[in-house]
C-alpha cells in the first residue's frame, strides 16, 4: 500500500470515527442539516416623503397628498435552535446585495451557511436603495457613480476586485487565486452585481442598522468593502455594536478625529485613491470603545503598481493602517489582518467568498471567542 | 368548569399528546424546527451585451470591449431534509421581490417556512431586472409604469390591493379583512415594493424560470398576481412544468389560443382593464397539459363598482374564469377558486400573506396531493 493510500485510509477512518462520536471533520460538518428555530424577513428603519396637495380617492393615481416610502433596508434574518448570545449583522459592498453572503461563486457554503452551522444567529441586510429594498425617497444622481443599465463593465470589476485580468483578451485568475477558474464562476461573479435605486448615502445606511440593532439587541457588525464605512458610523448612533469585523474595507472613506486627518494616499489612477473623513472627537470615542477586526487578502501591491486592481487596494490598505493605529491610539482595540502575513495567500476582494472561505471564518471566530463574544 | 375551559383544556391534552407522539398540531407545527440540508444561491439564465471597441487595461474603465451582464434571476433556495420530490419556485408579483413569499406585515410565517414545514424544497427568485438581479441588458423606458423613486403612491398601492381605504384620511382595512390593521404592517406593507431596474418584459422573466428548471428537475410553479403571465409562458419552453399554481393572476396578459381570444372587460377606470394576448395553438397545446389552480380572493365586485380595487379585480377574476374555460375546452386540467364561495373570506390581493394563510397553503397542499404531486 502507497503512503498516499495509507493516509487516505487514515483521514477516512478519523472521519467515520468523529461522526459515530458526534463531532465532525469539516467534510462532515459541511452536509449536516441546519436546523433553524425560525427565519422571515422585514424591512427596517427607512424614511417618508410627503407630495403636496389632498388624496381624494376619485384621482386615486394622482401624486398629489401620497406618500413616498424609502430608505428602509431589507433584513433577512435565521435563528438557529440554541443560537449564540450576539447575533451577526451583516453589511454588503458597494453595488452588492445581501447575496454576498449568501453564496460563493462556485455554490459551496458562503457565511451565511458557515456562521449558521457554528451557531450564530444571521442578519442579511440590503442597504437602503438596493436590492428588494430599492424604494429611495431621494432619486439617484445622473452622475451617481453606481452605475446604470446596461452596465458594461465586466473587466473592470474583474480587475478591481483583484480576481483576474485579461491577458490574451480572455479572463484569467491571478496566479494563486483562492477565486475558483470555470467558466460558470466567471458567470455568477458578473452576475452578482446590483444597480443601486438611489443616491448613495452612507448615514442612510447606518441609520436603518441602528433601526436594526433595537430589533436585535446587542450584536456584531460585519462588513465588506464599502460597507466598511457604514459600520463605522453605527456606534455613534446606538451603544449596541459589540464588535465590527470589517472584510476588506474601502472604496468609502476611513474615519479619523477631524483635527488627526492622515496624509491622502493617492492611487496611480487618482480617482480610486483611498479616502479619509474627520468625524468630531466624541464620535471618534464612541468608535474606538467597539472592538475592531479588519482583514485583507493577497495581491495588495506594496508600492504604485500598473495594476490597477493591486494599485487601488495598496492605497486602501495602507489608510486601513493608519486608522487602525488611530483607533488604538484613542484607547481602541483593533487588530489588522494581511492574510498573506499569515501563510494563507490567493485571497481576493471577495474573501469571505473564496475557495478558502471556512477558514476565514475560523479566524473571525476566534477572534470573537478571544473577545468573550461568542 | 365553563364549557369553553374544558375545550381548552381537550384541546391543550391533544397537543401534548401530539408532540409525545411526534406529529403535531398546527400551533406546534410552527414551533418545530425548520431542518434544512442545504441552502444557497445562483443566477440563472440572462444575457450579455457587448460595447463596440477593444478593450485595454491602460484604459479600464472605458466601455469599450466590455460586456454588460443582465435580465438573469436571482434564485435563493432551500432543501429540507427528507424533501418531498418536486420543488416548489416562487414567482412574485409586479414590483415586488421574494421578499413576497418570505415574510408577512405582521411578522407570521411566509409561504416560504410554511412549505418549507410541510416537507417541500422552496426556490424563491427575484425576477429578472429587479431586487437582487437588477442587472439588466435593457434599461427601464422613461414611460415605464414601473415607478422611480420617489414613489408617491402609497394610497393607490392600498387601495389596488384591496386591503384598505382611506375614509377619514387615514388607513384602514376593509371590514373583515384578513388584513393586519396595526400601523406596523401598513408601514411593512408600503415598504415591500420595490422598483424595477429595467423594462418589464415577461418573456425574459420566463426565459429565467426556464433556465432554472434545467437545474431543478421537474418543479411546481407558484406565481403571484403579474406573475401569472410568466408562469403560462414556461411551459412553451420547457416540459418540466408539474403543475401551476397561480394566486391572483393579473395585472398582465392572460393568455388565448390567438383565434378564441375574449371580448375586452374594461374596468371603469379604463387602464386597469384586464388583458388578453393571442399565443399559437401549438403553445397554447403545451400549456394546456400542466394541471392549474387559480386563487382569488375577496372584495372582488360583481359589477362595475367605484371602489376601484374592488372594480380591478372584477375584470382580472372574470377574464381569469375564461381562461380556465378556455383552457378546459381545449382538454386542460385548470380549477378556479373564489375563496368566499367556500366561506373563506377577507383576503387581501396579497392572500399568501394574510393572515389565514396557513389556510390558503393547505388548499394549495392538497390540491398537490389531489394530483399526486406531493
Amino acid at each position: 500500500m502507497s503512503k498516499n493510500k495509507v493516509l487516505k485510509r487514515l483521514i477516512l477512518g478519523l472521519a467515520v470515527a468523529g461522526a459515530v462520536a458526534g463531532f465532525g471533520t469539516d467534510a462532515l460538518a459541511n452536509d449536516a442539516p441546519i436546523v433553524l428555530k425560525t427565519q422571515g424577513g422585514f424591512a427596517v428603519g427607512g424614511t417618508t416623503v410627503q407630495h403636496s396637495g389632498t388624496f381624494s380617492e376619485e384621482n386615486f393615481l394622482s401624486e398629489d397628498g401620497q406618500a413616498a416610502y424609502g430608505d428602509h433596508a431589507y433584513v433577512f434574518y435565521q435563528i438557529p435552535v440554541n443560537a449564540k448570545r450576539y447575533p451577526l449583522i451583516f453589511q454588503h459592498g458597494g453595488a452588492q446585495s445581501k447575496r454576498t453572503w449568501e453564496t460563493t461563486p462556485d455554490g459551496r457554503d458562503g457565511f451565511q451557511n458557515i456562521f449558521l452551522r457554528k451557531g450564530y444567529s444571521v442578519y442579511l441586510l440590503d442597504q437602503p436603495r438596493s436590492g428588494e429594498a430599492s424604494l429611495s425617497t431621494k432619486p439617484k444622481a445622473a452622475d451617481e457613480a453606481w452605475g446604470s443599465n446596461p452596465m458594461y463593465g465586466d473587466h473592470t470589476l474583474y480587475m478591481l476586485s483583484r480576481v483576474g485580468h485579461y491577458p490574451n483578451g480572455k479572463p484569467e485568475v491571478l496566479k494563486g487565486s483562492q477565486f475558483p477558474s470555470d467558466a460558470e464562476s466567471y458567470n455568477q461573479f458578473q452576475r452578482g452585481w446590483n444597480i443601486a435605486s438611489g443616491a448613495l448615502d452612507n448615514d442612510v445606511n447606518a441609520d436603518a442598522i441602528a433601526a436594526l440593532l433595537e430589533k436585535t439587541g446587542e450584536s456584531v457588525l460585519v462588513t465588506h468593502s464599502m460597507g466598511g464605512t457604514i459600520g463605522w458610523r453605527v456606534p455613534f448612533r446606538t451603544d449596541k455594536v459589540k464588535a465590527i469585523v470589517a472584510f476588506e474595507p474601502g472604496g468609502t472613506p476611513f474615519l479619523f478625529p477631524e483635527n488627526e486627518m492622515p496624509e491622502p494616499i493617492t492611487a496611480k489612477f487618482a480617482p480610486l485613491s483611498a479616502t479619509a473623513q474627520g468625524v468630531a472627537a466624541e464620535d471618534f470615542a464612541k468608535l474606538v470603545k467597539v472592538p475592531m477586526l479588519l482583514i485583507y487578502g493577497d495581491f495588495i501591491a506594496d508600492a504604485p503598481s500598473d495594476e490597477v486592481g493591486q494599485d487601488k487596494w495598496r492605497t486602501e490598505y495602507q489608510m486601513a493602517q493608519q486608522f487602525v493605529a488611530a483607533v488604538n491610539r484613542h484607547g481602541g482595540d483593533a487588530t489588522i489582518i494581511h492574510l498573506p502575513d499569515r501563510g494563507i495567500t490567493g485571497n481576493t476582494h471577495f474573501l469571505m467568498a473564496d475557495k478558502n472561505n471556512k477558514e476565514l471564518a475560523d479566524i473571525m471566530d476566534d477572534w470573537l471567542k478571544a473577545k468573550k463574544l461568542n
